[in-house]
């Protein structure tokens, strides 16, 4: 499966913990504010608590009612059907490496 | 189904046309530039011709490569399964009116 993570959010410190946690599950930027990869359904889960975490407003942080983080999963069905108008899209780029031992 | 439409667009000419195209199609914002709503299969496949038709640049606008527009689709389990962090997200808001005829 797959998680997008979409955020708006007002105060770049928090911006800047989301985009960190983003990096640190191996999602990948396709849009300012959107993250993308393959994930496992446990791993789905991890980035929607540690999103929930590191939006929680920090001494002098400002998190407005409108500030929001999307945490979406798609599944291969819904992911085939995605359209992409524009910058080129390349999917090989947000799949997980699989490793084979080989010796 | 379930669409939604996240645009990352340079030129405030093209944006405005891909906003008001979600409008038409009954598309709700939930974030600057995040639609989603209820649509049927073809509706889906409108949106996305919809969208490609509207972003392709008009004389002196300007398209990047780095703008994109994302319609993605979410099946009921998909959305079952998304989470949202801050703003609240009334699913309702986003779903499509449902009409009997009573008389």
């Amino acid at each position: 499966m797959f998680a997008w993570v979409i955020y708006d959010l007002t105060d770049a410190r928090i911006r800047r913990r989301v985009v960190e946690t983003c990096k640190d599950f191996g999602l990948v930027r396709f849009q300012r504010s959107v993250f993308f990869g393959e994930v496992s359904s446990s791993g789905f889960d991890q980035i929607a608590e540690a999103m929930n975490e590191v939006t929680r407003p920090r001494e002098g942080e400002v998190r407005t009612d409108t500030d929001s983080v999307l945490v979406l999963p798609l599944c291969e069905r819904c992911l085939s059907r995605k359209v992409v108008i524009g910058k080129p899209f390349d999917e090989e780029r947000f799949r997980k490496r699989r490793y084979r031992i080989i010796g």
